[in-house]
């Protein structure tokens, strides 16, 4: 249940009030991946330096984080890093080409006690000052998301060093190794704890976990693995008294699941109908989404009927916060993120 | 709902029986894949074959088909091809490198109206000769499967060209051109409606559509593209009096659409919950799944531990088929099938 305390950084936003599933004056909306390839002014920058730079440069990652909402009225920013870039700082040695590549995949007992803790002035100060200098920046008094990745998608990646469409070792990681899996997961909880945790006290105002890849598991593994992991790292986080969200990638079948989870909202990918998302959850919490990102490629006709059916799903109870299901694509028209913002704010 | 006509080719097998939902001597299993790379005699067929000749030579085809069959006690047969093999009958140049590759991704109103009709016995002569040449040779009257692609999964190949996490090209393809979307499909789902009714006179004693890419669509999509062809391609092959199958992966949020279908057998993948899955279909189809394939690496008790929970899952209602939700990995160790497989027999 949400904590319902009062944000002390920033005035109500629509985003803040709907993550508390209290009233607001337009529906809000932000974008995965809002800060990114599609926009022109991101790949001119791109353009000058590699993307772990950008991730590790407060003043150019401050920057790209703002770029959006200098074009959109989006209502909420979202730290512009890399789910992966905590565990480099604690001493994973990875390549983003430009997915992370993991030089030398995590799949021993030896491996994991080896791991350190993360502490985060130390490891990733870069990270905690572009916080600062967004927050500084940002315009409209937007609020700012800080977000990790959630344990058991970090554990794929560690596991398998490279992503690909099965990610086969990691899976089988589970059911070969299941109490190195549990121990892993418990210090990259703990890690990601400690990682949003400094992120909120730098002025981050909501927190988002990603569960990327939720999908790959069964209900069984998904509750024996993942799910004890995040519950971990949101009790860690709750008494913060900001709204912490987390969000699943092909988690249809974990509704039910997740349900139980202490968090304020719960984000969905395209493929999970909001009307039977928000019925399983419950009244108790907030939902994110899910318009198909390959939807901002619809004629605009297409595009408003698109949008208009999330929000129809999502009904008119307050905690709807309207996002893509998934990341934005490279490819996407900012003109088809302007009208979509629009229909939006003119759709509440 | 099943014709319930009695099979003329074969003994009533366990498997055909459970696709009819009657009452089985023992709970019928077969592997998607089985016939494959995690098998040496395959391998060393492999090693002297390319794959596409391999799909293309009737004595081969039916020999790697039936190489599972003498390895495993297994309830079913499956036809050794490829789902693009009748588009390349059709004239769509691919390669398989090893997954299939479009030359030219079909993706514009001319290029669709020029596809011609599939002409299976033209067009795909050695796919019918593989299917008689393996009725001859199966042991113990297994009954043999044939398949085919379902129409928006051949579309997703067709447009994209190559396999992809996202298959974005032929998602947007849907937004940005619908009706040259259903006119492809439409044509695709007369193929496979000409391509398994070929297969069912020519043998096969089952017709199994493999929607392989249901998880890229939201219920919305899938119902506006993806049901209405996979439907044509049904109502062409009901009179046939062979019990259809029709698996889709990822599909957890469309089984209220499926319900609908007029199919005797929906496959599921591993994150679908069976009971769920069976509750949603209703006591008028059967199910076919649905072990996660990374649960073949786990060791001996923790996999039975696994089968048990699948097994618990579909409950004791007749119309229960026991397969991997998915297809089983290369690297599989084929000691592990032999257990699964004893596992189910044992546990009826």
């Amino acid at each position: 249940m949400s904590a319902g305390t009062t944000d002390t950084h920033a005035p109500q936003s629509a985003f803040l009030a709907a993550c508390r599933r209290q009233s607001v004056p337009h529906r809000p909306i932000w974008i995965m991946r809002q800060a990114g390839r599609y926009l022109p002014e991101y790949r001119e920058l791109r353009s000058k330096v590699d993307f772990e730079t950008l991730t590790r440069t407060p003043e150019l990652a401050a920057e790209v984080t703002l770029q959006p909402l200098r074009r959109f009225e989006l209502d909420a920013a979202i730290l512009f890093s890399d789910i992966m870039t905590p565990l480099q700082g604690m001493g994973v040695k990875l390549t983003f080409e430009p997915a992370p590549v993991v030089s030398e995949p995590i799949r021993t007992a030896a491996q994991i006690a080896a791991l350190p803790p993360l502490e985060p002035a130390r490891d990733v100060p870069f990270v905690l000052e572009t916080i600062r200098q967004v927050r500084r920046g940002v315009p409209r008094a937007v609020p700012l998301i800080g977000f990790a990745g959630a344990p058991f998608t970090l554990l794929c990646y560690l596991v398998c060093g490279r992503p690909s469409k099965e990610f086969a070792p990691a899976r089988t990681f589970l059911y070969a190794q299941p109490g190195d899996a549990e121990r892993l997961l418990t210090h990259l909880a703990d890690a990601m704890a400690a990682y949003l945790a400094a992120q909120a006290a730098a002025g981050a105002q909501a927190l988002m976990l990603f569960e990327s890849w939720a999908g790959l598991l069964g209900v069984r593994e998904f509750a024996r693995f993942a799910l004890p992991a995040v519950r971990r790292t949101l009790a860690a986080l709750r008494p913060l008294g900001v709204p912490l969200i987390y969000y699943l990638n092909q988690g249809s079948a974990l509704m039910d699941t997740v349900a139980g989870l202490d968090v304020d909202v719960v984000g969905v990918d395209w493929r999970a109908p909001l009307s039977v998302v928000r019925r399983v959850l419950g009244p108790g919490k907030a939902v994110q989404g899910n318009l198909d990102p390959a939807a901002l490629f619809a004629p605009p006709a297409e595009l408003a009927r698109a949008a208009a059916a999330v929000l129809a799903e999502a009904g008119s109870a307050p905690g709807h916060i309207f996002n893509l299901g998934h990341g934005i694509w490279p490819d996407t028209d900012p003109d088809a993120v302007a009208r979509l913002v629009d229909f939006v704010h003119e759709h509440p």
